[in-house]
């Protein structure tokens, strides 16, 4: 449990950059190396390999030597993990979004209600 | 798209604490004062309400006045923006998992095959 939560600790820590998820969303359409993912961005080399290490360290990343460089590839569990997480609190929005909808309803029918009565209640005009 | 990013930034970082979770965990129950949610943390009052300004930062927690206390409520919309963020990976992870799946029973095939041809030519005992 401990070890889960601390796992929870990293992944949700690593996901807390802009940079770090952009570079997920290209692992998702394949491998690449580090020089590809630092294309997309203004920044230098080792400054993308800090953020592929923090990646790594959480185990969202595993990086394959393929002759003299080295592939980094998405890995799914530890977001797999997050999600399971996030989706215990489903129940309470949906539960918050019906609530909500459920109170715009009553006061739509309220003013329609309250628009009808002052409706009823005008004299007609006369030509 | 800036703004959701760095939305998603603050839940995500607010959510890289196990203190914070559990505080979430906690007011996915009810409503609770600051009191409340420090019982069972071995921490000190000002040391939770630090974390409670951090949730509430990230949107992921109001608090209300009522009489001389406060009371904190949980929000749900950011939780269901990660949510929503993560799912964009399933397609990802199922993916992986069932080719490793595939992997695995081909494994098996190949194993117990081996295992059959090497039975068929053994010698029968000879009693």
């Amino acid at each position: 449990m401990v070890k889960y939560s601390g796992a929870l600790d990293t992944t949700f820590g690593a996901l807390a950059d802009p940079t770090r998820r952009a570079i997920l969303a290209m692992l998702m359409q394949g491998q690449a190396s580090i020089t590809e993912l630092a294309k997309p961005h203004q920044m230098s080399l080792p400054a993308v390999m800090k953020h592929v290490r923090v990646l790594e360290h959480a185990g969202l990343v595993s990086q394959r030597k393929m002759g003299r460089t080295r592939r980094c590839q998405l890995a799914a569990q530890p977001l797999k993990d997050a999600e399971e997480w996030l989706s215990h609190y489903r129940v309470f929005w949906e539960r918050q979004f019906d609530a909500l909808e459920r109170f715009l309803k009553e006061e739509e029918t309220k003013e329609n209600s309250k628009w009808q009565h002052r409706n009823r209640n005008k004299k007609p005009h006369s030509n």
